[in-house]
């Protein structure tokens, strides 16, 4: 393959993000494979052909079809919402192209499942974004655990914090109606709690959950008279347990307020700790218990030394990167997994395990028991 | 009444707090009913005497029926462990005592049932020692919701955090054995948030949880090769809901690798939030929606000012206090309390309360389904 | 004008952030004037081509005078050593172009006055890349001040803590060597410190301060055995007063050891305060005295709201940005300047009165006594 | 010597400090010789007896040469303003007696010296309460500096800001009058930051400072509308230079809104430093640069350890100790020195060389040069 082209079909915050993440991409790191930033698509004409001028799309449609019929488009970017993705995605492997696709995965299992068998049927790479997995500070979590100086891991807590569903007055949107969305704050930002467990802990293997709307009515627009229902869950707690016998505790909330986008972790080990929190994001805790009896304490490392994961690319120590930069570290690994032929992580079965997790809190929130997350399919 | 008898039974870490509590009470708080520190109590001779001495008691002996037994004693005060407080506390107030109890109140709800029924029928004062609801930050959250400023609230977060079981290779205790201490991290630092829970956001109405062991044998002494097993939790979850609608997501772990003492809680309310963690007992964050939006953010507030509870009796503005000023605290509203003749909080009512949702907890643990707290005796 | 023609001498640490800077700012600043990344000159002609391929440059020139002919380039972005601007600035005047030079103007005032002369006299936009007053929490800290809600300044402290020189064993280099740098770590970092003090506090009147060098011979190459003589500081402190009455104490430091980019801040007014470090860019500590007396405390702010300062071009709040975007906000207000016919903040008079300062405290640490910086040439 | 009597002048803020340590020191540090609290001065009779009430004072006098005269009295404690010192502390050893006098030792260098002369002459305990050397955190900073941890030092940074008189309405007291208090926020906090400069770095060899009153009159009494005016600082700044060739920042302000008790330091050694701050005095920073290059951090120490100094008598680990504490740690070393015969730290000595840095920046602040802290005497 020589150069990689792109067909993007999203143009709202996520497909902004990935526009800039693929014009950002080769610029600081020098071993991404060549790459063409051909097409994007999205439903409004004006909408996409400004975002196509803005980001430097070469082609602007409002069918995301041209794209799969693009025979120089080896990749299809799917950054729509969740409702949309399974059939983008049959059909792009249908059209035998590589995806990246924005979380979740789908919005039921059953989708996913099939979603999963197209993958491995087609050979080709199939990404899924869960791009704080590319957070320089979290890369760095993975490797002190694989180095093994926390000793086992024993214990998760992780609570995505938001809150911009506090407001009683903050109107209706397709994130807050379960035909569009699935569910709310358990598949928008508990999805990445839940994926971070597993790509730290491992898989789990059973839930029990909640899940609550405290606000279940909601204008239809703002400053609307008319109400419309909310029929997802803007709060979600579940308790876990993983394979490798830890447990762990989850919340995830759009009602948190004050906390804007608190995405925190931490996971206790027999020989240690680590500590994570995405508002700063550029920052670790880490604790060893084999300090030394009186300075023993949480380190705050500044994840930005040369050493780090992916950091040495951007900027001299002390100078800290941003939320975007994840979506770069992000397709950079998509795009050597596509030069190299090897499906980079998360993979399709990493959005399949997380939706599986996912699934099993909302069948334990009608069933008041723990619940086994779906395997894999065969 | 004129002066205020005090009998303690208990000379270890909880007896050597309430010791000091009692030393310094009248100094700090003027308002303070005249005390007597008549009498301590402990099963051995040379230990107990040695306490009497170092902090002032007039007598001590052996045998707490000696205690019960004065005339001039008027409130016992059981600082013992777990299993012992039944017995006790029913002879305490058959001999028409006040109590005043270390936390649990028992080690089984049936007991906890029976000791309620008791101080009811005996008229007298009895107080169980939730120290932390003694804390100046605790009580000014407390003030804050109870004001309106933070609106309903939505969801309680509370995590409370030790590490000295983490190592394999400490030895077993009295605290590690379900016959003595009933349960593990649940019943002794879980009981804390529980409690604080219910001061803050009111009673819990069911729950699914929990209880893990992480480490199920253990040396019976330091450096012996002999293993003995440990019958209760070290680490245990749950989730909650409140009779106001809200939520609740709790966890109590004696192996969080490099967490002394982080007894820490966040409480979301419809128009603002606060945040609490032990580890830093003088402060208090507190976020308010309807600051002005440029501005709006998690305030630390130093809990020194004279505005603030309990701390004005102390020093000035910007000089902390510590630990051990929370037992001052308890026992000044105990015996301004027995002055007055009203119940001050927490009451053994408190105590059951909360030993009923440890109760739930355990059942869940074992039915892997949501389980409601037994309501108070009738 | 139409498109605006750029020309940026330099492709070190400076050249890349102000690449990335012109590369982006179109994508997220709606309101940028038409630009032309046109070209880049450098010494070493297989860096400066790269330079060019990397970040989109249309020419690449080793000789910069070539930008200076081009009467398609309306501004030369001076991104070089300290002792190369005073001569690139000059010529770039004297040729009819726009200026944005890096930080510091020159390396003496002697030099900076006749800069300061040349721009005055060309009628043309001179720009100095104080990034730092472009970091969206420095700008509310502004806002806050001049809305009064802090009152009146009474004192500042700044401190800009580094840590690479700490180690004796890290070899020389032109910023260690008084002929090419001018001063050390009070040139490179205290100036930041200096003109953050200028901006939020006003004019510095006088000062007094010292000038050290902690570790004073360096192997002139790494792992070498001949060394070299440092003859810069490494560390300095001065304090100062401001026109206005306040007070600032000042130190930057290269030798903090544990500090990355320690950029940080406190100016203290007589109804509140601020407080700010650039290792956490996207928050500001801000404390109101007219708080409620219970709930007074420094407020957290998380600055990514769509109401604070440049922010809401880039992402949705609480996903934060990072150094490098310093230098598109800064591009931008040059670009909008330029087109608008009016300098936009900091000028070539803010670099002068920057250095007029450092040459004082550089005159201070040889008289021992208090120094006034000069004032702008007439 | 049996048991150690004490007399202790004064009941204010700190006269209450002192007999709360003397009331517990016994309590919690078993090696403390025996001590007797023998009898309390203070100029208002039904203050002082109250005094001796609350605290368990035997004696009560108006007039302290009684305690001078009584030779059960060992030691006398002199918790007075400042301008009280110098005859009080002269008598005292006149009379024989162990002298423990408050900070500043003097309102004058003259005097102090004299003082000096008086101690040595005596062959007495003289100890000065610099209290903040017996905070553990601070101790535990001397212990890693010395085990030579974080290398040589060279630079040290300390601020002590409080925020009482940021406030123009609060009223005149003799803190706020040369002619009692000598000076401001030099004398009064600035002399806990430069003694505990002298404690970890060394001997301060020259300063160079200002002083500054921010507000010069204020009402002669709340509310009232006549105004008087404040003859000494309420902010001061100073350079300094130690022997060992370290640098030092110093800042003592009380007109920092929203700085309640901000005692904060940080040392920069060349191979580590160490951060504190009294506001979270039970918790030290600190960097070793040796940590392996990517846990790299500032570790916070929560120092509460049984390898802490001072802190095995307390609690267990995670139970915080107080402002109050400090007091107590400074006693138990007075009279453990006491009873061995040797004069423990801070001595009369070190009281004289933090009162010679006070007096050259005074010097300093009107001569505007550099000034040299005179010499002990003679």
């Amino acid at each position: 393959m020589e150069t990689i082209g792109i067909g993007l079909i999203g143009y709202g915050f996520m497909g902004k993000a990935h526009s800039n993440a693929y014009r950002q991409v080769s610029a600081f790191f020098p071993d991404t494979p060549a790459l063409r930033m051909a097409s994007i698509a999205g439903r409004n004409r004006e909408a996409v052909t400004e975002a196509a001028r803005t980001f430097g799309w070469e082609q602007a449609y409002t069918d995301y079809h041209a794209l799969l019929a693009d025979p120089t488009i080896d990749v299809i970017d799917i950054s729509t919402p969740g409702h949309m993705h399974y059939h983008q995605v049959m059909e792009s492997f249908a059209a035998g192209k590589h995806v990246f696709c924005e979380k979740p995965l789908a919005n039921s299992l059953e989708e996913a499942s099939r979603m999963v068998r197209a993958w491995r049927a087609s050979g080709k790479i199939g990404m899924i974004n869960f791009n704080y997995r590319k957070v320089p500070a979290v890369v760095l979590a993975k490797q002190i655990i694989e180095s093994g100086r926390i000793g086992e891991i024993r214990s998760f807590r992780g609570h995505y914090l938001q809150d911009w569903l506090r407001d009683e007055h903050a109107p209706m949107s397709w994130r807050l109606q379960k035909e569009f969305a699935g569910t709310g704050a358990l598949g928008d930002i508990g999805a990445h709690i839940t994926d971070l467990a597993h790509m730290l802990v491992g898989p789990i293997t059973s839930v029990t959950g909640m899940l609550r709307t405290a606000v279940s009515q909601r204008p239809i627009a703002r400053d609307s008279a008319a109400m419309g229902d909310v029929t997802v869950d803007d709060w979600t707690g579940f308790l876990a347990t993983f394979e490798n016998g830890a447990t762990g505790v989850f919340e995830a909330s759009r009602i948190a307020t004050g906390r804007r986008n608190h995405n925190a972790f931490e996971i206790n080990g027999s020989k240690g700790s680590i500590a994570f929190d995405l508002e700063n994001m550029n920052k670790l805790e880490v604790y060893f218990d084999d300090d030394a009896p009186d300075v023993r304490g949480f380190r705050t490392v500044l994840v930005t030394e040369s050493v780090h994961p992916y950091v040495s690319r951007w900027w001299p120590a002390g100078h800290i990167v941003g939320w975007e930069h994840t979506h770069v570290h992000q397709v950079h690994d998509l795009l050597v997994g596509i030069a190299e032929g090897t499906n980079p992580s998360p993979t399709f079965a990493d959005g399949y395990r997380c939706q599986a997790v996912l699934d099993a809190v909302e069948r334990s929130a009608i069933s008041g028991r723990w619940e086994t997350p779906m395997g894999l399919p065969s």
